[in-house]
């Protein structure tokens, strides 16, 4: 078996991370975790302020990738029976354009909206330029739920879209975001998911010098 | 045949267009060019105010596609032989990692060197915020074209990345940013490409009223 690493930062704070460590433990990749220090790069790269080459970082044999959706599509390329990608075609192109749109896009609500796992609010005002992005996520999940049945988003089983949006779902519980019926069950599902169980648990327990990259994108 | 429809916006300001453009041409794909009018939603879009569901979205058969990586990887679908990711599995993980810093990243660069085909500045000062962007970008294209040996940033032959990057050839070019002389032949191979002539003939050729679109992000 080749060695795999994963290289994450916060469990709590970083939504990158997050989504590549869902990814390949989907794809059932055996691999050792490796949590880059809240260093200054680090904490520069959480606040968009240089390129992100850090986290998350997957390292496969004579395989190196990062970006979450270059590890995404590693991932299915190694194990395509993991359901990465839905089978149908259209559907395929739905997962990522959908997916896509979560990678490139939703600054205001990323910057409004921190990931902070371990955190409750009562209530939280939206800055409203963060509102078009909450509006249009809560948009391609209704349609994904309506057209593919639930409980994922393309149906029976997880895909790269679960990923991409499962710290959306933390964020909308943290910030107190109301949903209608449909979507919160999708929240509940997300934050059901053993895998999702499971990277909650560490975010618990992450030691307390992780504080300082209170601020997240 | 499917009958394929791309809808783009503005061939002189619009490098997401530009993106997904190129990919649909490169896979050989015939399809019909429709230009999303200079509407307020299209401004919204480019100014980055609201989501990008817009342009670039290829229609193709029963398939719906938008976002730029989502179309390449449904080209690279479409027409494996077309080359559009690297043959060697390494090399396709890295020409994805790259195509998608690309996509999620160097929002700096973007808002301080829009994409402006049709203009030249003898001399311009960058934001100093947008300065490591510009360096990694220039570090992923050194590392590339050493490693792969030119005159693509995959070998011989253009892939995604490419396609990813041409805007950012573009934005060099028009701010006169200072390139060693590899990487300014890889600019001047793009500018070469018979594919990029015809982009920037439409945007020579683009009616006055897309001036309005004269911030893009």
């Amino acid at each position: 078996m080749l060695s795999a690493e994963l290289t994450i930062s916060s469990k709590n704070y970083s939504s990158w991370s997050l989504r590549g460590w869902l990814l390949c433990k989907m794809a059932g990749l055996e691999f050792t975790e490796v949590v880059a220090p809240p260093d200054e790069k680090n904490r520069k790269e959480l606040l968009l302020l240089s390129p992100s080459v850090l986290v998350p970082r997957l390292t496969h044999g004579v395989v190196t990738v990062w970006d979450t959706l270059a590890i995404a599509e590693y991932m299915h390329e190694w194990n395509p029976s993991a359901g990465l990608l839905p089978y149908d075609q259209a559907a395929r192109a739905h997962c990522r354009a959908v997916s896509g749109e979560m990678h490139s896009g939703f600054q205001n609500m990323r910057s409004a909206l921190p990931m902070n796992i371990r955190t409750r609010y009562q209530s939280f005002k939206i800055f409203s330029g963060a509102r078009p992005d909450v509006e249009r996520i809560k948009e391609i999940w209704t349609e994904c739920l309506n057209h593919y049945g639930g409980p994922w988003l393309f149906g029976q089983t997880p895909t790269i879209a679960d990923a991409m949006f499962a710290p959306v779902c933390s964020r909308f519980v943290t910030y107190a975001v109301e949903l209608d019926p449909q979507l919160k069950a999708y929240c509940d599902h997300i934050f059901a998911w053993p895998l999702m169980q499971e990277w909650i648990a560490g975010a618990e327990a992450e030691p307390a010098e992780m504080v300082e990259l209170e601020v997240e994108f």
